[in-house]
């Protein structure tokens, strides 16, 4: 397979006459071959367009075949083989073995989408039968949720395969029969392109309508701006800055029809350390920590950027411990030379803060765009006093605040901004000061932890990838696990419809063995 | 009972300071006394704060006990007795025999709020169990869906009790654990405070938190726009004006927190007349039609203003009869002169349309604010050319439309803006043409209903009152049946946690016999 530059407008391939932009190699600091053709405003304008007629055909396919395309989708992608990974391990700098471990959550994200289509829980079928003798008689009322129509998919920097082109974002829209137009990270256009094809060679074999998938190439400022300004767009999935997340909600909101945005923006998640787990964890705990803190460069949404614990001796050990692990960790190269210079600008403006203490580092800078961790330290004072330690430093720094007590610990939770995460370690004579901390923590987070580390987002059914502003723009949601889906759904009600007309998920002989709500009671549903 | 112009707040009954208003009597154009202190910022501000603090205690709270607060405000209400109704005549110039009709519905929807809450499936319990010998080993991971925070609901002025100061929006709010500060509609502050008053006293003796209830009178553009802009609020239910509405949307979405905003806001809820339909319901149908739209003076979110229909013998003969029932029917005093204002003036524009012809009007203009019905005939070409056809005229006023032909009445219904309803009387020899129309239908409107009209919204698990923009701000939502309380939901993950601080609804034992997702499979529940 050959990377030639060229977008994917359903089952055409065009190269973009706006220009031309090339990958970049953050190892070496060199472009990529070759380059990629940037959309025009018809580009964008003939994506939207096939998307929105892909939608009604799209949707009324048998659950069946939109979950087989799903499938389709994850084997094309394992079809591709090596050359993917290659390419991403140019365009991002992230070692083989994280990049296959991820082409392997990209291909399970997928599969769990199609089992979601086939369960068809999503649909919350719900029918309320017709009271004739009441009085007024109540009609025949049924529920079941539809898609949105098409979404914008923006790919993130850091998971040029799980949240991009075929990631999260795109599997739970096309799982819930919602037509996607990509717009590709300029950050890893060819791995993008190979992606993007195999998703073009799944529509096809798959049966599905030529609009249902589309992948441009573009400035977010110009052609995302377009994606989401298209009045075809019902919503828009976005994994980045909180710079880039809220100026697509500001043109979202402003449009004469405004539509829903999901920005994943920025989290520090909290990390608090309780007295009594700060002791029994030593050693193990600080390099638990620390290699949290590094993995991937720290590129992770759910990084843990800050630390909250009581001062003591056992918080001094955990420094000195967590200090000598950072100390072994070499310098990683970051995946652009824009989050490298926004890290190294970040790493600056901490030391510039009175009162925040460097107290590691790790190995020294490398070459092109390596980052060296760091970790600081101060007391509760210097943190309540500088709002912006609890601002993202996109990158493998933390930030360690000692309290004096318990009670300042609960104040610091409560000022909090909204996380993807908060974390707790505790034993079990902590349990008093957790349970006090764990109503405050269910408010500022989407996903609380306990003795664990925040980095490894789990693709399950339980998962919530979501939380308050500015860690989302929506709390009421989640990009990662089965309940995504619900992202792009909106509930139809259906009174007195023709038993004809109905759609076959709220027939009364169920013959999709649906789980539905009857009457007000759950019935669990089973395949007829 | 006296109605003493005070507002609630917590347990406190307060005077606002900032000026003074009155009630309103739309039939003699006199106003009622007493005068009904405004809010200041302050009060603002302290309702605002004490709906914070109650949060945490009251979602603590066991779901039975939230549910007997919620049965509690349905008894409080009705223990107000004829003094309510009476109130409520005078206030908003609605009849006897309706406001006990829409007394009865707020208090189902109280009712069935608490069932809600005790079937608990509104939390999506879902349990992922651990993986340990999983590479890499899979948490355990449990997922609950718990309130959005301190909601403000605005009153509505056409349902002085079923979608006002206890209506749907606050029941749903208070079921999902959220406290709720209602601003109370101008048109009705004395009905407001009796029903206010009944909300305290419920919370009172239910032992809910103080904080859990307030409600304030005062401007839209001030009290209205703080209380959006406060801290502690957390989402917004509204129903109203366009431009009340998407005024709040700007105002949530600029927050330094940006927080929804569930606005109802206009709708013109079209009906499509098929052609065997049209010849089968002969004069029955026309006046179901004319008993619809001239229901409460035309001032239902539902009120049909919109029909489309093919052009014939049937039409004629339909139009004859709704002429001759629109003529029989008297004129009604409208809620406010505001409103009766806006009628007049939205049916003085119709008259300057080009080509749309005034086929029938209903009895002569009353004294006060009464409004006379109107019908209004067009082609097509007229309706298309005149985008202004389908902004909502709130009031007894309806434009029919002539097509051509099914393929014009198709394009037509693409073109249409979100609903809250849409109608198809069709016969089975329609049923092509109804096929044909269902997929554009489900776009455009939160419900869609066959051979009946859309006035008279069931409260029913099955329910969507919502719609794409302009019908709602959101059209994920509904805001009326059992799928309300979403709204005011998010969910968190629990990772990890140790089983003694898990909520009740996650621990292994399922003590509350939830319904849950059970590693992918969903349990149905039962009491344990």
């Amino acid at each position: 397979m050959t990377i030639l530059g060229e977008m994917i407008i359903g089952q055409q391939c065009v190269r973009g006459t706006a220009g031309e932009a090339f990958g970049f190699n953050p190892a070496t600091r060199a472009n990529l071959e070759p380059g990629f053709g940037q959309a025009t405003g018809d580009d964008v304008e003939r994506a939207c367009a096939l998307a929105g007629q892909a939608f009604d055909p799209y949707r009324a396919l048998p659950l069946e075949q939109r979950a087989r395309f799903l499938e389709a989708i994850a084997e094309q992608i394992l079809a591709v083989g090596p050359e993917l990974i290659e390419r991403a391990m140019l365009e991002t700098g992230l070692p083989q073995a994280r990049l296959e471990g991820e082409r392997m959550r990209t291909v399970t994200q997928l599969r769990l989408f199609a089992k979601v289509v086939r369960d068809g829980y999503f649909m919350d079928a719900t029918v309320d039968s017709a009271l004739p003798d009441r009085t007024p008689p109540r009609p025949d009322l049924r529920l079941r949720k539809i898609g949105l129509g098409p979404v914008v998919v923006f790919g993130a920097s850091n998971f040029p395969l799980a949240f991009s082109v075929a990631g999260g974002d795109t599997a739970s829209a096309l799982a819930a029969g919602c037509p996607v137009v990509v717009k590709a990270h300029a950050a890893h256009p060819g791995t993008s392109e190979l992606v993007g094809r195999a998703v073009q060679r799944a529509a096809k074999e798959s049966g599905v309508p030529e609009g249902v998938f589309s992948m441009l190439y573009g400035d977010g400022r110009t052609v995302g701006q377009q994606l989401v300004a298209h009045p075809a767009i019902k919503a828009v999935g976005f994994t980045g800055s909180r710079q880039g997340g809220t100026a697509l909600m500001r043109t979202a909101a402003g449009r004469s029809e405004p539509i829903p945005v999901y920005a994943e923006m920025s989290s520090v998640n909290p990390v608090f350390l309780l007295p009594a787990a700060l002791q029994a964890g030593g050693a193990g705990l600080a390099q638990g920590f620390v290699d949290s803190l590094t993995l991937g460069v720290g590129q992770f949404c759910t990084n843990p950027g800050l630390l909250f614990a009581l001062e003591g001796a056992d918080l001094d050990a955990f420094v000195k411990a967590a200090s000598e692990a950072l100390a072994g960790k070499g310098a990683g190269t970051m995946l652009t030379a824009g989050i490298h210079e926004a890290y190294n600008t970040g790493v600056a403006k901490f030391g510039q803060v009175e009162g925040l203490q460097l107290v590691a580092q790790g190995g020294e800078q490398g070459t092109g765009c390596a980052a060296r961790a760091a970790l600081y330290v101060c007391d509760a004072d210097t943190y309540l006093g500088n709002a912006a330690l609890e601002d993202e430093v996109f990158g493998p720094a933390a930030v360690l605040v000692r309290f004096k007590d318990a009670d300042q610990l609960l104040k610091a939770a409560e000022a909090l901004h909204g996380q993807l995460t908060v974390t707790v370690h505790a034993q079990a004579q902590d349990h008093g000061v957790a349970g006090a901390l764990l109503p405050i923590l269910e408010r500022k987070a989407g996903r609380v932890l306990f003795n664990g580390f925040p980095t490894g987002v789990e693709v399950a059914h339980a998962m919530v990838h979501g939380g308050p502003f500015p860690a989302t723009s929506d709390s009421r949601t989640t990009s990662v696990g089965a309940s995504a889906i619900d992202r792009f759904l909106r509930p139809v009600c259906y009174q007195n419809v023709p038993a004809n007309l109905l759609p076959e998920a709220l027939r009364d002989e169920n013959p999709l063995g649906l789980a539905r709500l009857q009457d007000g009671t759950l019935q669990a549903g089973g395949k007829a």
